[in-house]
């Protein structure tokens, strides 16, 4: 059949599930933001500004499978790198679009606007295939065929792909297929399969203390279910790693907690440590989810991969990690239930109301009792992601943190998406004033489409972050001291927003136990040098990676200390 | 002398003329903000987000010769890279400074936060090789050499350069030279440069309608003066390209308008285009400064480049502008003055009073009776630009546009810049409400350092240049509407900031005419069909180009015309 490339790209993505696509309006993507009002589907999200759309379309892929924004060329385009990079980092499937420069523009040798009007060429193209998995200029030739490349190829890597459709393609009609775009694998080479899944079950039946750790690509190449299905048959316990926090259910008497070296607790770290037959999937060692290198992985642990297999004495390229968890639930015997929980009970003190200041303790504390089964819950880095990582978890609950790529700012914009995504579920933000103020103006498009999330803000003077890293009073840590409450009011003249500025836990439970209509917007007050102690300690090894043995680090009050904290 | 690197990095932009840097902090660059902090130069002016950081610094960078920002690794450098490639496009010479992963860990392999965490290195590093004119990794080996060689780099160049200081590195001593770091170039081939002025003074004595046409390297190379001493010398017309405005006076006499193809008067058109000597000054055919090609430069045209110039029948690679002007006004001998002012004179009719909604027209109109001589005008792209381009300038003010990158919200950030670099002169910005939600919390860092600029926001709810290309009635063409005023209020808890909102030219008038105290901060309230006359006209082309034949911007009500515009 015959069809505009523009509206067969769009239709693609319909086809894969992508209900909703950001970004921003320019003249060189006028053209495919009018097909795609014509055709009425995906629907058009417009952001206030490109990185917001990036994020916001990594939220989504997070919830949805997949993910795509639209940009416009070099301004736009390069706006939403560090959005782009992020997704990358963190296995995220994003298809980013930008409308670039008309075709005959390039074949002419004509310098135009948005580029570097330099008489060179692809400078943009080649800057993206940095920060993604596969990249295609859009010709008429070749847009049936890289199009549903670059979306399998999102889909199945879990990384973001770049595609260029110049502005005077986009109405170009072409024979396209009929048939509809499916997302699957292609199957694991059988033997290898047989013989993987032969070793593992034998590893397992001889070991004595099996375990289970989880990282991000548990959930990125949905198998969440099948792993809790296997630890539920072989009674495993699980543990997870911080970017994976949630994947496995906490409240399950299987898990194990958290690990992340020495920043673990005693027993979980125990657990992995020592394991003699320790399963790992998508096992990745960053400094920030191994406690700035202090893990201790067995070294005959077997690495379950995406696409591959990786153990002390072998290897597997060609198994897919879904196939292999679904023929290791068949080829196992069910073991009988025990409990082999480790992790430690969370606090279960007093909950004791004051009109004290409020500390990161008593603040947290409270969100433990906040949160409800199927909340979906994102946390931007800081003393908010670390808040969170001492939480135990409700049923059904969705956690979303950026901890390896750790943009600030990142949240808000991934909560748009996630909202877009999955509406019908309660979700929470919390974020701190330094991370709000890099997106800001992202929540104005939450109102703008009716959405009514909880975010809670943490007004504490600045980057309490790196005051535990260096510069624990510097002026550089400092931020501006905005009315958040009317700051967010303003984004919009017909939403209704409930604000509230909270400065102690009685003023925090108040808020927390009545009944809300509109989106939720609470200001926490807090001291600058108030931050979870597990912060505090995991960041002194970071700053000592950081800046070396001549860094600055250890000067007397560089940093914020355990001692102080409230 | 024995010097830390960070120490000695920050002693040479200093010795530059770099009074102060932007940036936000991360974890990379704390040890280097320490540094800045402990010395107490240049001032750190810390930003909301890395976008608006470089934007800032090329605003700095216009005013002041030279700018700087620090950003984190990846999440920081990747975010601000709109910003430097738009230096790069505009000329803006700009030193960013990237805080790297430690050399410990690159040296090592270890996988690092910031980073893509995959084992790959120097992706972002080869990124932004792409936007800037050159990079370097310091070393203790290197830093020294490779720290002056990227100022003087961007410095000749003109252009923006990368350097990575990773965060281990920032505190190592090395040895440094105690001398200063001067700026300047080598000096021209003396014979090339004789040879080449003699070539240009035989045309000019020979020439019949001799004239100069300027582009945006005039001020970037620092020549306005000189090239106004010599057209005054030879009393030769002078017509600026639209991204060069003001760069010559516009009430001199000899002042010819501004060019740009079919877009320009037919005066100045006829002036250039006829010359049987133009001389251009860093001439560079864009779409967006030629009326989308509609251009017709003389082919026996001389332009003067940077470093080099360029005539029908031979070229001078080894010849520097700033030289050559100098030397051309010394050997040409002096001509009567004449009155050749051909640009159409400036609206004079009643200025008429009204409570009608108010027109860009009106507003137009207000805005040339408003500004002043001396003043820094900065106008974002789309109906502000295009209604500045009919304004007549006043005599030493200067006029800031991005009109061949053309990022929105780009105006926002370099108005800090701006007035970072000159707070003595009076700073007025004109934007739009699309514009302006890009980057809208950086006035928190203008409010924060006490700065008191004009800013005249357009809310014609969303991006009226685009409905002039494609979209007039279209959704993605909307913004949310947001009270900009309040937003405006809620970003200081300090700062005196004067808002108003205006519907009329009798409401307008009285903010224009009475005194001020604080920041002036205007929201002007107009028809989302109504734009300057100029840009419609423009537009018209500029899809025809984008599109091609088979795009939509033919179909009826696909663009706003020039009929409804009020």
């Amino acid at each position: 059949m015959i069809q505009r490339i523009g509206e067969f790209l769009l239709r693609r993505l319909e086809e894969v599930g992508v209900r909703h696509i950001f970004g921003v309006p320019g003249d060189y993507n006028l053209e495919l933001l009018q097909q795609l009002e014509d055709r009425r589907g995906p629907e058009w999200v417009g952001n206030c500004n490109e990185l917001n759309a990036a994020y916001a379309a990594d939220g989504y892929a997070r919830m949805n499978g997949l993910g795509a924004l639209i940009v416009t060329d070099g301004v736009g385009s390069l706006s939403a790198m560090n959005g782009i990079a992020g997704s990358y980092c963190e296995h995220v499937p994003v298809i980013c679009v930008c409308g670039s420069i008309p075709q005959e523009a390039v074949d002419c040798g004509w310098l135009m606007h948005h580029t570097m009007a330099d008489g060179s060429q692809d400078r943009f193209y080649r800057a993206f295939a940095e920060v993604t998995v596969a990249q295609a200029k859009l010709t008429p030739e070749n847009a049936v065929v890289e199009i549903d490349r670059l979306i399998l190829t999102a889909w199945r890597e879990k990384l973001p792909v770049y595609m260029e459709l110049p502005s005077d393609v986009g109405y170009v009609e072409v024979d396209v297929p009929e048939t509809s775009l499916t997302l699957s694998y292609p199957p694991s080479d059988e033997e290898s399969l047989a013989r993987c899944c032969e070793k593992i079950v034998a590893r397992l039946q001889h070991a004595a203390s099996p375990a289970l750790l989880l990282d991000i690509d548990t959930e990125r190449f949905g198998v969440a279910t099948r792993v809790a299905a296997l630890a539920e048959r072989l009674q495993l316990p699980v543990a997870t790693m911080p970017g994976s926090k949630g994947m496995f259910c906490e409240q399950s008497p299987l898990f194990a907690g958290v690990y992340c070296g020495a920043c673990s607790g005693a027993e979980v770290r125990e657990l992995v440590e020592s394991s003699d037959c320790l399963l790992t999937i998508g096992y990745r060692r960053v400094d920030s989810t191994s406690g700035t290198f202090t893990d201790d992985i067995p070294g005959n642990a077997i690495h379950l991969n995406g696409q591959s297999v990786c153990m002390e004495d072998d290897n597997f390229e060609d198994v897919y990690l879904g196939e292999l968890l679904s023929l290791l639930v068949r080829e196992t015997d069910a073991k009988s239930k025990r409990d082999c929980r480790v992790v430690e009970s969370s606090d279960a003190e007093t909950w004791d109301l004051s009109r004290r200041p409020l500390s990161q303790r008593e603040y947290w504390q409270a969100m433990q009792r906040f949160i409800l089964p199927g909340d979906l819950l994102v946390a931007e880095n800081g003393t908010s992601g670390a808040g969170v990582a001492g939480l135990r978890l409700p049923c059904r609950s969705t956690l979303i943190t950026q901890g390896v790529w750790g943009s600030i700012g990142y949240s808000l914009g991934c909560l748009l998406g996630t909202l877009m995504a999955a509406p019908e579920r309660r979700q929470i933000l919390w974020i701190g004033d330094g991370s709000f103020q890099l997106t800001a103006q992202e929540l104005s498009t939450i109102l703008r489409y009716e959405l009514k999330p909880y975010i809670f803000l943490i007004n504490n003077g600045g980057y309490t972050i790196e005051r535990t890293i260096l510069g624990r009073t510097a002026k550089y840590n400092d931020i501006a001291n905005w009315r958040y409450t009317e700051m967010a009011k303003s984004l919009s003249r017909t939403q209704e927003i409930e604000t509230f500025v909270v400065h102690s836990s009685l003023e925090l439970d108040a808020v927390l136990s009545s009944a809300h209509r509109g989106m939720v917007f609470v200001e926490v007050v807090m001291d600058p040098m108030d931050a979870p102690v597990g912060l505090i300690r995991g960041m002194q090894a970071v700053a000592n990676l950081d800046y070396g043995p001549s860094g600055p680090q250890s000067a007397l009050g560089a940093q914020i200390t355990e001692a102080e904290v409230r």
